[in-house]
């Protein structure tokens, strides 16, 4: 990896903890933060997924809201608007996990971007609110290209907006499939397996697998 | 419903109960059965999409293989290959749901065909071994397009292979994700809601929600 000249960063479940979310879940409906926070995240996924091969792109904004009120009807909970926008909004003040300022901080002398999912007022705001607006040259999302991960074309977005090369790109995300679409696209890329989970079966590998980002620093 | 020409069925989770390996599953692994089952369903459908996504089709057949791989590894499980194999082979012996021979018997002066994401190998094998080869008309597998659902190009093969057009087929599944993307391709469809599911979020409805095959007769 001595050529790499930009490292890209998913947003959702690499930088931010969405299950940030499920206290707040958790108070509006006492006993189901949690469930209603895998539900959701699950569903969020699956939609995103679903829709670009239907062609048919809503923002991850809405898909998020569709998501929450599969999450909801699901588990036969009744929320009227208020709480159901109390409750996504949660999204826009989603916490990095702990070592990601620090160590975007010692990484702060590479290009340092992100690829997300999230449409860019999602994006800008999490950023904002996690104080990390500083640490990235570029925060680019999927919806200049109206589709989702894994489709290729949205990985190509990194290559074109950074001015680099795929093979000099270090991809980095703690969504397995993820991490597979960026490596079939042909970045380095790196997992971030924080919680110990099992590697997609999708017949490629990371070239890199870490269980905190502040482990990156000590590999470049 | 009046200009219906042809019935198309999707075949894992609407006619074949994929749940019935969780038996054999409970065999070689005491404790895991239902749980194995489920992972595996799941991942199945997850690497069927991402694959669609990725633009790297490989077969139903090793989709289902590597989707069982994924769940015995993350459940700590190993198997050899022979277990391996005896595992998966019974996905050639999914049992039909209890009301469906039946149902289809009394469907028989309609146009009947299966449009599925299994290989023709699997799907003449599950077909065959629940006595139900007389039943349908045309056996259609995405194969041929190297391609899952919901992609608008695997639904258009049903409408090519059975000379109708697409607003007099009725297409039906157990499927939320695929009810809704037939849906959104222009079938009429039907939604069998057999164990009290929650419809997907994705803005369309089905046309037509049963709680088995056998409640057709009457709508029709």
């Amino acid at each position: 990896m001595n050529q790499i000249k930009a490292i890209v960063f998913d947003a959702y479940g690499t930088l931010f903890d969405v299950h940030t979310v499920a206290s707040r879940c958790e108070q509006f409906f006492p006993g189901f933060g949690q469930t209603i926070s895998e539900i959701w995240r699950q569903k969020q996924l699956e939609y995103s997924w679903l829709r670009s091969l239907m062609g048919r792109y809503e923002n991850f904004w809405h898909v998020t809201e569709d998501a929450l009120g599969f999450a909801l009807k699901s588990l036969g909970l009744n929320a009227n608007e208020e709480v159901r926008a109390a409750v996504l909004e949660e999204y826009l003040r989603l916490k990095p996990y702990p070592e990601v300022p620090q160590a975007l901080q010692a990484l702060r002398h590479h290009k340092l971007a992100i690829l997300s999912n999230g449409t860019p007022n999602m994006l800008n705001a999490a950023v904002t609110n996690a104080g990390l607006t500083d640490a990235f040259s570029s925060v680019i999302s999927v919806d200049e290209v109206k589709s989702f991960k894994p489709l290729m074309g949205v990985y190509q977005l990194a290559p074109s907006k950074l001015h680099v090369r795929r093979e000099e790109i270090l991809f980095i995300s703690s969504n397995a499939w993820d991490a597979s679409g960026a490596k079939v696209f042909g970045f380095n890329v790196c997992w971030i397996n924080r919680f110990g989970k099992t590697f997609e079966e999708l017949h490629v590998e990371p070239d890199l697998t870490i269980t905190g980002l502040d482990q990156l620093i000590e590999k470049l």
